[in-house]
């Protein structure tokens, strides 16, 4: 699984109105860790900068109605960039960062592997100062991804080793405000991207370096910044498949982060793109001209084979499982299919969830290089995490590439929604259930509820904050719910309505 | 198998004296086949064309000596291009090609799949005239390849259904002396490249317009057009590959002719090569250039381990079998593995080589998919002949790249040595044994008995024709020998051996 939110699951009966539901997440208050030494920390105020952020943060509380987003400017400032458009009522900003070893931090945690009332906003204390080959972050805004959902399940392939109970969250923008040893990309103040195996759904995160990435394009908004991953992986994915202008390609999960990204960079590039996603967004994908929407829920393979009898020239696949040999079908001579995510682990079969996990990975038809010999077919995979420590400099330039063409309005970000902390459960179950178009996102500092029904999703380039229909405690940067209405984990569909 | 010579043999004790032997081929003449119907095809005589070809032929008889290669001319002459570059002393020339109902063409057959004894010369009528969509063509010269030994073997995975009898030779370069209906691409007098499942080793044939390329740059030697295909096989499988200047690649066979035009194609693009090759070659190779150049009878995974413990960015092999997960574990991140030839299937084992080749497809180890997701890598497969129905303008702008490079001289065509119809057993079993540094070419036109011991390989770029030793008949185009001495077909060695 590539940690992006490039999945989608079908909706499971009983669990499709879990985003009317005010889902409040617990507040566990945590000692503070002895371990924590701020002193072997450079911090912000050492470095004589301003509490980065802070404006930032600012802004947010001062806007109250939609905005667009403001040109980039020339020169980028020093800062991190203001959340040029929102729309929202009430919002609350996080503390300015310190020195303060007194200051307690919010997180997302999940205390044992399972369901969603296993996630609960925890207090801790501030995290000890980084060690040599680390740096610390004050995050800003995070990204949801379908990684998300199968490590809350115990079922991450990606990250099988971590152990609860831990902070969820795998991607983050953030502002650096102390530096370890032996760090040299990454410098106190900077506006960075970040792509941890775990903890982004926190205030402040101390990470392995090589996870992370300066931004080199400041003046671009957080929501914007917000949307780097989906298209990093997609622009990857696009150069990897060798695929030029006037070929034409296909992408599993149309409809999410990467699948959006996919058709915008390949667009620019004059290839066409079919997209397969559930029936249930078409409608809200129409805006986005792919060459055909096919719907999951049909033999997709005999409907794309009808427009392509030649075959297409790359398929990009989210979900694995029986669509791998699938895909590879589709193929024209001199085609490539990539994987890049597991999805089918949790529609796979109407079985228990950990059953189905287990047996998955050995069930995946292996393939036979002969047949690719005669075919002129190239198969392969794609998982960016397993590229940081191999080869993080080409991640930095594709970032400075994707920024780039962001900074150039070439490509438009979309969101989906923004959601806050308390809303984790909300914003999981969305993903899960397939409802988002465009990126799921999270923040520390801005305190809403559920909202009473769904809304549409934004526009391309909008960014829409969930608005608050109950009042929030404004100026406090903690919730003080202590009632956890979590919705349960949908059960995965047969294999019928998977595929 | 692509129909490349990429692959090499190891020599075997018995036969390794082979060229030595004066191989003289049996020559059986059929009655006139009362199928032929010139009346149907438009001849040169009724397009108003000289016979194509003469005046390369009479240049052939004319020279004695070692010459270069003439510069190429700014404005290509209408015929094809003289033999720039020939070290012979006695040689002889088709009759024109005319509308001669009575005229006998000579042809390399096979009686029946097995060793060199079942290749004879046979003299045959004109062949029919060319139906729909075939094309006829008057052979200049053609090129040798490790697709007509295991074609003769009976064990070509390309061209499983050809039954014997048959015509040998699967490319060559000639001129077209007459159309079918429905043929567009192709015209009378153009001098073409052609890749045929079979029947390229004859004077005369009659193919599918599809697989015949019209040369744009008549004015290149038949030679360098010769050496066409390694070329178009090193372009695509570098454009398949992806990999950019700084990158290191490793080629299979390096001393074979797609291995020699990776390693030149891939140095213009400042990407560095690491051949395998039998050590005997090496001393060959080592103008050429290598990054390194590992033996390939010993450990070469963990040998170029040592030297790229990061892994390497592409793998080209021609092998298969076991070298296919070795070829794979040899992969950086982001590394692409491309199987383009089955060179193992007559060298895996040590047993009957028709059991080895029947066990040989189902042993092959199938890949996961998961670990190439997980390993960031791609895996797959060239075959140049499946290309020809599906992608026939791809090909040709392949073989217009390569033109183009060859007339600005930006790539030097190596022509091991040349051979004689007569001297086809020869010419079969070097390639088998792996003596040839670059392409072997056969030719129809030229009598020249077997040298009396191997002589070292031409230098890039000139091209050697076997000198005769014994008196031959000049002026007579066929042989009248009749005794078949031919080389036995080497036993496959032992596994370890092999690799």
């Amino acid at each position: 699984m590539v940690n992006t939110d490039e999945n989608e699951t079908t909706p499971t009966p009983g669990t499709t109105d879990s985003e009317k539901k005010e889902v409040e997440m617990e507040v566990v208050k945590s000692a503070s860790d002895p371990s924590t030494d701020p002193t072997k920390t450079k911090t912000v105020a050492e470095e004589g900068g301003n509490a980065p952020g802070s404006s930032s943060a600012a802004e947010i509380e001062a806007e109250t109605t939609t905005q667009q987003a403001a040109p980039a400017a020339a020169e980028p400032p020093p800062n991190p960039a203001p959340v040029a458009t929102t729309t929202t009522t009430t919002t609350t900003a996080t503390p300015p960062v310190g020195a303060d070893a007194d200051r307690k931090i919010r997180a997302v945690t999940l205390s044992s592997f399972g369901g969603l009332k296993n996630i609960k906003i925890v207090e801790k204390p501030l995290p000890p100062a980084p060690n040599d080959g680390q740096v610390t972050i004050e995050v800003k805004v995070s990204g949801v991804n379908f990684q998300d959902i199968l490590l809350r399940l115990g079922i991450s392939d990606v990250t099988p080793s971590l152990k609860t109970p831990l902070v969820l969250g795998t991607e983050c923008i953030g502002v650096v405000t102390a530096v370890g040893g032996n760090v040299n990309r990454i410098k106190v103040n900077d506006l960075v991207f970040a792509f941890p195996e775990s903890g982004a759904f926190s205030e402040i995160i101390v990470v392995d370096e090589r996870c992370v990435f300066k931004v080199t394009k400041p003046s671009l908004t957080l929501e914007e910044l917000a949307c780097t991953l989906p298209y990093i992986v997609a622009h990857m994915l696009l150069s990897r498949s060798g695929v030029n202008s006037g070929a034409t390609v296909v992408v599993q999960s149309a409809g999410g982060g990467v699948g959006l990204a996919i058709k915008e960079l390949a667009a620019m590039r004059g290839i066409n793109v079919v997209g397969i996603a559930s029936a249930g967004k078409h409608e809200a994908l129409g805006k986005y001209e792919f060459k055909h929407l096919i719907p999951r829920g049909q033999d997709y393979v005999a409907e794309i084979k009808k427009l392509y009898p030649d075959g297409v020239d790359a398929v990009f696949d989210s979900q694995g499982g029986d669509d791998i040999s699938r895909g590879i079908s589709l193929l024209a001579p001199l085609g490539t299919y990539i994987l890049f995510g597991t999805g089918n682990v949790v529609t796979g079969e109407n079985r228990g969830i950990f059953t189905v996990a287990k047996g998955w990975w050995t069930q995946v038809e292996k393939i036979p290089p002969m047949k690719l010999l005669e075919e002129n077919k190239l198969v392969g995979g794609f998982r960016l995490r397993s590229l940081l420590k191999a080869c993080p400099e080409r991640v930095q330039k594709t970032c400075e590439d994707v920024w780039e063409l962001m900074t150039k309005k070439e490509i438009h970000p979309v969101v989906d929604k923004t959601f806050h902390f308390e809303q984790m459960a909300t914003a999981m179950q969305r993903m899960h259930e397939r409802k988002n178009v465009g990126k799921i996102l999270i923040r520390p500092d801005i305190e809403v509820p559920a909202p009473p029904e769904a809304q549409p999703a934004a526009p391309a380039g909008i960014v829409q904050v969930e608005q608050g229909t109950a009042a929030t405690e404004e100026g406090s940067s903690t919730s003080t719910s202590s009632t956890v209405v979590a919705a349960p984990v949908a059960a995965p569909p047969a294999p019928d309505a998977a595929n």
